[in-house]
Order: C-alpha cells, then structure tokens, then sequence
C-alpha cells in the first residue's frame, strides 16, 4: 500500500495525495504539487460549492462594495481541473480518515445516487479550516441571527435584510456580537446601510489582540460613526419578536411570524434588533483528524512540524486548522489567517514535491479598515502573554504624523511598540490612524522574523518624501522613545 | 588647551563644541547634547539665515502645496536658543579650521561692524552639508536661470514667475536640467501651474538611482502629464532672450532686457523657455575640511568611522558633507538624504555626551512622488554596482495589485528585487505605482538591514486585509518570483 521512499514522499506511490478542503491551504498546496509534479494524482475533496475564495472580503460585499459573491473567488473550480489538473470535487465531504490503512471515506453530499466511498492516499493534507463559534446563547436558532463565516452566510443576511432588491434596508438595527475584526468591518458595512448597529463585547475593549491602547481609538471612532459600543457586556441570548413588547408597537412590521429576532438580552438590558451577527471567534475543524489518532496542541488546532507535518505518518495539517510556528515566542500558536494558510499549503504542495520547504512562522500580523481608520499590529503586544512566553515586556505608545509637518493632509499615527527589557528585542506593536498603519506594521513585522532590537530598529533607514512620511517614520519615533525606556539616563 | 579625557569627550573641557551647519545634522547633534548633557556649551555657527529647515519641501513651496518658507523650518532659531539653551549664530561663516590648535576663525556676515574671531572648541562637528552642482553650461548667469538647494532660490523662483502676486504665472515653458528627485518633483510643481516643462536628462533614464524598470514607468507617466521628456539629451547651455530670434516675436515680453534667459541649446535644438532650473546633483561642501587636513573617502564627501569621527583628533562630520557605510556593501557611500543627517547628528550628540553611539548604515533608501504615482528605492538595484561590490545579481520585476482583487479602488504596483546569486541575500528593491510603495519600500529596507535572504524574505508574515494589500504582498510576490529565478527546479 505504501510504498514512497524515504526521501521524495510519493516518488514511487501508486496512491494520490488527498486533500481535505478546497479553501486557501488546500487549493494553495494542490497547485504548487501540480505545477512542480504534473505526474501525481491530487484529489481535493471539499464539502461545500465553494473553493478558494476569500471569506475576508465578506464585510464588503455586505455592504455593497463587492458586486457578487462570484467577485471573491479567485480561481473558478474549472480552472483548478482543466488549466491546472487537479481533481476536485465540491461536495464531498470526508467523514473519517484510516491512517493505518492510509484511506479515507468520502462521503458525496446532496446527490443521492452516488455512495459514501473509501479513497486510499499516498499523502494526507489536512486543510479543514475553522469554523465560527456558535455561543450557548438562547434563541441562536432564531431567525436573523447568523454567524459569518461561510460564503452562503453573506447572502443570506444581504437577503434577510432586503438589500438584494437593490433597496436600503426595510430594518432599524442590529447587534454584532463581538468586537473582532468580523464585528468590526461588519459594523461599517450594516452603518453604510443606514441601520443602526449595537456593538456587544465581553471584555474591557474590542481587538483584543491589539491591546488597549490601539482599541481605545477604534472605539472612540466607532462612537463617533453612530456605533452603540457595549463594552464590558456579555450577551445572554436572542429573544423572538413575538415576546418583546416593543413601545412601538411594531412588532409585526416586515416579518410576519414570531420566530425572528427581535431584541438582544444582557443581563437586564433588552435592545431591540431586528438582525443579530455572532462574531465570537473562530474554532478549528479538527474532529475527523483527532478520531484518527492526529494530536491537536496546546492551542486546540493540530499540532503540526516545521514542514507542516502532523504526528502521524504521511499526514500534513495546513490553514485554520493547524497551528503554526510563533517568530517571537517560539511556541505554537493559532492565527487563522488568510496569508498562513495560503504560505503553508504552497509549502507543503513543495514538500510533496520532493523539495522539502519550511511552512514558515507567524507573527500574527494583522490590519483591519475600521470606518475610517487603518488598524494594525504584530507579535506579542499583550504584557501578559509576553512575560508567560519568558519575557520582561515595556512598551510605549506615541503619536506621530504620517507627513512632513508642512504637507496637506497627513493624518496622526498612534503607535505602541513593545519590547523585552532583558535582550532590547522587539516583541511586538500595534498602529491605528487614518493613514499609514496597514503597510507600516510590516516594517516591524519583518524585524520581528530578523530578531532585531530596538537600537537596531531605530537605525532602519526607512524612506522619507514629505507627502509619505516626516523625517523620522513614526516606526523610528517609536523605537527611538522605546529605547529611552529601556536604557535609561542614569543621570 | 585640551584636557578632555580619553573615556568621556569634553568631560573635563572648558571648552565648547562647535558646529560648523545649522541644518539637519548640526541641530540634531546640538539638541542631544544639550538635552543629555545641559552643563555643556554648545556653539553652532551657522553662515546662512536659515537653520534646521526642510529642503525636501521647496517643490510643494513652489507648487504652492506649502504657503510660507516659515512653515518649513521645524524648529525655530529662537527656540534653539531660549528653550535648548544652544548658542546658535546664524549669518556667521567658519572660513578655517586650526585641528592643532583646536580653533575655527569665523566670519560674521551681513554685520560690518563685527570682526573675524577665532573661536576654541572642544570637540567640532563639520556639518556643512552639500551645494547644488552647478555645471559648466554657457549662460548660467542669465536671468531666470536657477539651482534649488537653498530657501532663498526658491523664493526667487516664485517672483520670478510672478507666483508671489497670487496670479498664475506669466511665463509659458520652463526647462528641466536634470530627472533626479529635484527635476520630477520640480516637474509637477511647475506643471501645476499651467507651465509647459521640458525635462531634460543625460543619461538613458530618469532616476537613475531607481534603476530602469521603475524609471520607465515613470517616464510614461510623466509624458502623460504633459511633460516634454529629452532623455540621453546634454544641455549645452542657455541663451539670453535678445539672441533668440522667436517665431512669436515675443522677445521682450514681460522681461524688458536682453539678461533673461530666453532659450536651451541641447546640441542642435533650441527650445525656448522663460526659465531654466539645474538640478544635476549635489556635492558635498568639504572645503574647509580638506584645507584642515580632514580627509574625504572614495566618494569625495569626509571620510567617518562607526561614531561619525573624520581622522582629526576631536572632529566629526555628519551629514550632506560626509560619508556614510552602507548597510549592503559595507562601504563607505554618500546618499545626502534627510534622515541620515538627522540620524547621525543625533547620534554625535550622543556619543559627545558620554554614550558612544553608531551613526547607522544607510540603505539608500529613498521614496519620491511624481504626479500620481510613488516611486521608491533601497539597497544595490544597479546590476554594475552590485558586481562592483563582489555581488552576483539576479533580479526580478513583477507587477501586483495593491489590494484584493474584488476590492475597489487599488492599482497595479510594480516590484523590482535584486539578490544575490551565490548567498541569496537580498540586495535591494525598486517600487513604482499609484499607491503603496512609499512605506512597502521599508520592509525592503528592513530586510537589507537585517540581511535577510529571499527565501526568508519570502517567509515573512506580513499585513493583509482586503481594502490594504492581497493576500500574497507584492513584496512576498517578488521575493516568490525570485526565489523561483536563484534556484531553478532541476527539471
């Protein structure tokens, strides 16, 4: 049944190299074993109609940015068969893996003359993704509260509040539940609609991997744009239309039955509403990798090596599944984002290849459009996560323009950059401002994967013109302050 | 005279650090010394009227972005006074340096009354900065013929095309000597104003630092916007108006004398032209160095080591008039930009403080707008240049979109990379598009400083959000493309 060699992994197979999910992992990974090794057979069993498309770009098209949800695929399904030869089948979903006999069993969903089947494999990619966390808030099964996280999910709230007719809105409100970026962007696109957003969130402050001082902005600004922020509020549930006595008396208006949303309960707090979106995070799909025997990690996603290889033979784990490599802690880590996946899959479609390549480390960069701000950040930010990976964390935050003082426009830049007191290295920063956040952090982003210090940030030569930036990129002001911090004076 | 100690400079001295600059490098050395150090004096002697001003913003002077020659200087003489307690002497000229007997004799300028004196120092900082170069063209003298690097020029350049009375000008064309930053963002200054511009330039290209493939780019867009380009074109000279026999009969018009200069002889072509502005490159002002017995470098500006010290006992030199190391090739290289000034200034202030500290290497890196787009640089991109320094350059020019394919707005951004073919290092990189190379260009300049190498260049987890970049960033897309050129697959 199995016989690769050592070295090249299915250089002398008989058997395909499986993949399960059609996301940003798989098809990345099943593209670039195409293009190096054309001779093996990939077949991508995905369960839903979609592949490869860009679940990040949902907020938009919820709010009318994106024309169709077609606009977010990137590469049609029949692409992926006939220019690059990969056998792909949408709707087959597999529910068990046989790591022993090196088999899984597929299962083809909503054709019904067509039976669950046994696929032997030469290699296993395991690209299942993640799934939105379903809260036990009562009234989840009422209608108008959704999670986002599927393509169809989108659609569906567009549908349910009329704005597939081309109309604004026929509803008041709406509360998001959760203030990740998901709540976030889909604050904006419900706002741009004219509907009136109530904005829940559990802990003191939204982004909370940003840290406080970049998520104090945002909320400001959220506040400003209308957005009713609920901090410190945890959601109890979701109560039926047709048992809130609204003072409007327009219990009926638009919905006609009892079944739908009609107001958020927190603690004594009842809002009405008339859609609710769940955005509490993210879990990874790993329940058919664990029935098998495939170990998850500290973090509940699949553990997996530095080529993505999970601790059974033969098995690779990519995408929002799996962890990954953290370039500042060390540790393993679970951040399920777009560009880790697509890296890793590529890296693993290599190594299947025959070209064993490094799935790379993460540092947990991200950026989110926030109205009208750009909101940023990178590695370790939170002091507490940085003394328990065995640091001594400072950090400041400062303000600086994002132009020479004399140049229209320019907008300030708020930066927290935070560091290790024992070795000066830099461990993490957030940016939040109207301009300039988004593509900045990689400045910082790419000293973290170099390990620099801070005296060695401060020394960048970063690039100046009046119109991009002052003479001291805020990144430098930063370092430069931070480094203040770290050496003091001893006068 | 000097009793300095050896560990601490001027610990002990009665006497003052003198600067010879009041620009960037002087006052960012006399600022850190006198906030590290209060106890100390600190003389900065300074020949103009103008200290610590910011040159990049002539053109947006010019252009009319930016109101006042006022709103350019950063910090105002007094304030260097009354709050940072420096003895700041403009319109005083240091005309020799005595490094035995630790003098500068000054002459006050524009003040009859006041006699040379010769000044003691401790320690001197040269800081003299660099000169437009004016070449050797007939006609420099004329009327309407102007070089750009001081505050004044550019005053003149207004009135003289009648800008200052708030009209729009009464002139019809303008030339160009010149395609570096100067000459391009000089380009849409005049052209903003409803001048016709010739832009002439010698060599192949524009922006010769930016290397070809971005140069082109830029060279379409500037024909776009009207401008008449006239590359691998020698300017021979100027002639005035009364030798110009117009077609127009024009010649008097608005001038009233035969001074003013009326058109521009490039071998066999005149072109007329109501004024001409040379923007050929600068050269660094190391006259009264040189004649002290301080050397320069291989590049003509002063020669320093890693703390911004000349070979003279108790001088350094920072800035325009001095050389700096360059982070790639390690050698001692002469990019006059803003930062670097500033940067190594400060760091003299340190290390005349007590703290020994780096000058930093620079990259090169530079980031210009011309019209609408963004054109930036870092590192080695000239393959000559490259192979000069013992380097085996491999390069690539890719072109990716700024943001999401689905997202609206975004623009195709363009991506040269150079690396090494025996190390794979990265070498440097040019950028050139509507938006997203200014601040892109420092994960570049990051990766240089740390040394990256492609394929960890490739690796880096860098921002994405839909409205900010793609998934894969431009930069990660070159660094791919690169990747796949320094190691090509064996079948």
């Amino acid at each position: 049944m199995d016989d690769t060699t050592a070295e090249v992994p299915g250089a002398a197979d008989e058997n395909p190299v499986v993949i399960v999910g059609g996301d940003a992992a798989g098809m990345s990974a099943a593209s670039k074993l195409k293009r190096e090794r054309p001779d093996r057979e990939v077949i991508v069993f995905e369960k839903g109609d979609w592949v490869s498309y860009g679940a990040c770009g949902l907020p938009y098209y919820i709010k009318g940015e994106v024309e169709s949800l077609d606009d977010l695929v990137s590469i049609p399904p029949e692409k992926f068969r006939s220019e690059r030869g990969i056998d792909l089948r949408t709707n087959h979903e597999v529910i068990e893996i046989d790591p022993d006999d090196r088999t899984v069993t597929v299962e083809p969903l909503g054709n019904e003359d067509t039976e669950t089947f046994v696929q032997p494999y030469g290699e296993l990619l395991i690209a299942t993704g993640a799934r939105a966390v379903e809260p036990p808030f009562s009234g989840m099964d009422l209608d108008g509260v959704f999670t986002l996280h599927e393509m169809d999910a989108a659609r569906e709230i567009r549908t349910y509040l009329g704005l597939e007719t081309g109309d604004e809105p026929d509803h008041d409100a709406v509360a998001i539940v959760g203030g990740g970026y998901v709540g976030i962007e889909m604050a904006e696109a419900f706002a741009h609609h004219g509907l009136g957003v109530h904005l829940f969130e559990m802990l003191p402050h939204v982004l909370q991997p940003f840290g406080s001082d970049a998520a104090e902005v945002v909320e400001d600004h959220l506040r400003e744009q209308g957005i009713r922020l609920h901090l410190n509020t945890g959601v109890d549930g979701f109560l039926p239309r047709s048992a809130v006595e609204t003072d409007a008396g327009d219990a009926d208006d638009g919905f006609g039955n009892g079944d739908a949303i009609g107001a958020v309960e927190a603690g004594e707090d009842r809002f009405p509403v008339d859609l609710a979106l769940v955005g509490v995070g993210v879990v990874p799909n790993v329940e058919i990798a664990e029935k098998a025997g495939i170990e998850t990690g500290p973090t509940g996603a699949i553990a997996t090596d530095e080529h993505g290889k999970t601790n059974v033979e033969g098995v690779y784990a990519a995408g929002d599944c799996a962890e990954a490599r953290h370039v500042v802690t060390g540790e393993p880590d679970h951040v399920p984002l777009a560009l880790t996946a697509n890296r890793a899959g590529r890296a693993i479609g290599s190594t299947l290849a025959g070209d064993a390549t490094a799935v790379g480390k993460i540092a947990g960069t991200a950026v989110l459009k926030a109205f009208d701000l750009e909101v940023a950040r990178t590695g370790v930010i939170d002091p507490e996560r940085a003394r328990s990976s065995g640091f001594d964390p400072v950090s400041v935050t400062i303000s600086a323009p994002t132009r020479a003082h004399y140049y229209p426009g320019g907008a300030e830049l708020q930066v927290t950059m935070v560091a290790d007191a024992t070795t000066n290295r830099v461990l993490g920063a957030s940016m939040v401002g109207e301009e300039g956040a988004a593509k900045r952090i990689d400045t910082v982003a790419t000293a973290l994967s170099a390990g620099l210090t801070v005296p060695e940030l401060e020394q960048l030569d970063l690039s100046y013109a009046p119109p991009f930036s002052p003479v001291w990129d805020p990144v430098l002001t930063a370092a430069k302050v931070l480094a203040g911090k770290l050496e003091p004076d001893e006068d």
